[in-house]
């Protein structure tokens, strides 16, 4: 049996308790996190929940807090055994060099505490100190995900980098989208057909494939027509950096 | 029965005819086309297939040509009886008001030939010059689809304008995160699952619930660290511009 520890109360530790607590090879010994409200929700999940001082050690322990408070809770902790590992996409392996065995265990998806994970699904990217430390966070990665594969740091900030584009670009397009339907009295539902189809052609194809609209054909009169329905400086801004980039870099592919 | 002419051999007019032909309460009588090839892979789908001045009457004609041929088609065509329709999201009503009976039928979907479609999904976007063209279209709408909708061609372009953010400029985003994966050695596919949840969350709930990220959470030192990592000014433009507008948003919100 391999005990863990978690250290944070957020929605990657959340997410992250609620997957290990369940599996038969694995002991979720303690939840620490830095003030006892956040523990509360974890009570049912792990034997004990205590404040990070009083942490004692596991085989892993589990830093999932965010970027910034990474090298002050590592500070923070009263031990040097078993494994430590950081869950961020673009911190790099060495924040966590001050312990003995050390490592990164990075679940790539953008959790929300009421969110219905399967953990199956999520590509789990680690990184480790030691071929031991890959070893254990292997075998963990596989007892909770389908896809573990190991990067180094570099890669995982660009994947990271990859995933701003991919998750947080594409979702300001949907909220734009929907604000100019509101505007116009238009339901949202309209488009969700089209958001759909759009994600789907991405996943089962190349997205480059899929690309169409005025931008891709050169098409600047629909081009200027949609600018002038744009009111809002902030929109045409995104309209024209995003048109002239598609406009770029198919034109280049030619 | 309702007799129903398409003109035009692009994907809209391939994936209506297909549509069309199948319903038992139409007859889907000639495509025409402006060359001989175009119409080639039509000949199954409806009882002829002719060059565009040897068409003749149909209860409804559906003009399903790029924007900028729909007035020139318009006037080379040698009847005006039956109810005449543009498939276009952007061009006015009015492009067809020479005509007896006008109208626009304008599928809210992006399309490409080898697509398997399923009208069911796809929102039908009807408007017509008199309540008679509009129960016309109403009804062929609903068979086709489960979703139809009378809309004002203002609110067409506003809601095509609203297409080209959900569809187009999401899916360049999609193409960027690829871009950046391949660059570094790693798979897009440890991004697939990322991609269907950003859509998923879009689709059962608000986007701009769902939004994360540096820019969201005005983490200045990730931002940065990014735009170091992105060595292309097109990419550093996008993500600035992008960040900026996330920033601004909900900074707005508060």
């Amino acid at each position: 049996m391999t005990t863990v520890n978690i250290i944070g109360t957020g929605n990657v530790a959340w997410h992250l308790a609620k997957a290990i607590q369940p599996l038969s090879q694995y002991e979720l010994k303690t939840i620490a996190g830095r003030s006892k409200k956040g523990l509360a929700s974890f009570t049912k999940l792990a034997h004990s929940c205590v404040l990070l001082d009083q942490l004692t050690a596991a085989d892993i322990t589990i830093i999932a807090v965010s970027d910034d408070a990474i090298t002050e809770v590592s500070k923070t902790l009263s031990y040097n055994s078993g494994l430590f590992v950081h869950t961020s996409g673009s911190v790099d392996i060495t924040a966590l060099s001050g312990f003995k065995q050390y490592g990164v265990f990075y679940p790539l998806q953008s959790f929300s505490k009421e969110d219905q994970v399967d953990f199956k699904e999520i590509p789990m990217c680690i990184e480790a100190g030691s071929d031991k430390g890959i070893t254990m966070l292997s075998t963990l990665g596989q007892a909770l995900s389908k896809n573990v594969t190991t990067i180094t740091s570099e890669q995982r900030r660009q994947l990271h980098l990859a995933a701003v584009f991919v998750n947080n670009f594409s979702n300001h397009c949907f909220t734009l989208g929907q604000e100019l339907c509101e505007k116009h009295n238009l339901s949202f539902d309209l488009l969700k057909p089209l958001l759909h189809k759009t994600a789907q052609k991405a996943i089962m194809q190349d997205p480059a494939q899929s690309q169409t609209g005025p931008a891709k054909r050169n098409d600047y009169h629909t081009i200027a027509s949609h600018l002038e329905l744009l009111e809002d400086e902030a929109y045409k801004n995104i309209y024209t950096t995003l048109s002239k980039a598609i406009t770029t870099y198919y034109g280049e592919k030619l």
